[in-house]
């Protein structure tokens, strides 16, 4: 368990990776984002895409779970604030994903001793080293001396 | 079908509404963010958030969705580069969200004049009118003529 005093910038996590197929491509679109380039190959041929895509959610949807299942284990879990997302490149069918998470920022909450802000940079990057999808994100992250507090 | 040409900064759009509940926030986060304060009650109390939560990536893909299938018809399809995310409140069993849509700039693109640059602000908003995500972001949008054009 990581707590705002074991983190310090420029440290580096790796997540495990995944494969996307078809069928999962189709599956996430078909429930959150029913695009035709996004649902079925000869209708994503059609679009702008030109080829079956993912959906930037849904390499999101992923990207999340990998830092979840095998990224740095922060003490309250990874609660975001938000930040900033951008989609850099196609993800296509048989892609392999995984997450390079930096921590770039920390800061100490002035209202709230108890926990910190820590911002993130993570690259989601497939099996051919290009970054698919960058996110930058804020998260709590509470202290340990903070558990005696009142 | 909403080309460049159509487009004017300011114009809004809202988009049905879904309700959430406890087993949907489950389902997603047993598959995309396997975290206590998505997945069961009891640890959800004992977490940061004291109550289960939607995943903040939940939300989003239930917004892109309420976007698709009833937000702007753009000629393209809903194409994002990314932007900015912010989750403002949590989102709880029984929320109904819905999403308000407005153009906020239109850039023309000086490479490719073919299309242009729309930035939207996506606001989620529950059954209490708070807002529980922002989003501001790019979306390629083609022009009217360019499909006459070589």
């Amino acid at each position: 368990m990581l707590y705002l005093e074991d983190l310090h910038v420029g440290a580096r996590f790796e997540t495990a990776s995944h494969r996307l197929d078809a069928a999962e491509i189709k599956a996430f679109a078909a429930q959150y984002d029913p695009q035709p380039f996004h649902l079925e190959e000869g209708a994503a041929k059609q679009s702008f895409f030109g080829e079956l895509v993912a959906s930037g959610w849904h390499v999101a949807a992923i990207s999340m779970r990998l830092v979840v299942q095998g990224g740095p284990k922060f003490a309250a879990g990874i609660v975001g604030l938000g930040g900033e997302l951008r989609w850099r490149k196609p993800t296509r069918p048989g892609d392999t994903l995984r997450v390079v998470c930096e921590i770039v920022d920390i800061q100490e909450s002035r209202s709230n001793p108890g926990r910190g802000t820590v911002t993130v940079v993570n690259e989601t990057k497939n099996q051919r080293d290009e970054v698919v999808q960058w996110l930058r994100c804020s998260l709590f992250v509470p202290r340990r001396d903070a558990k005696s507090e009142p």
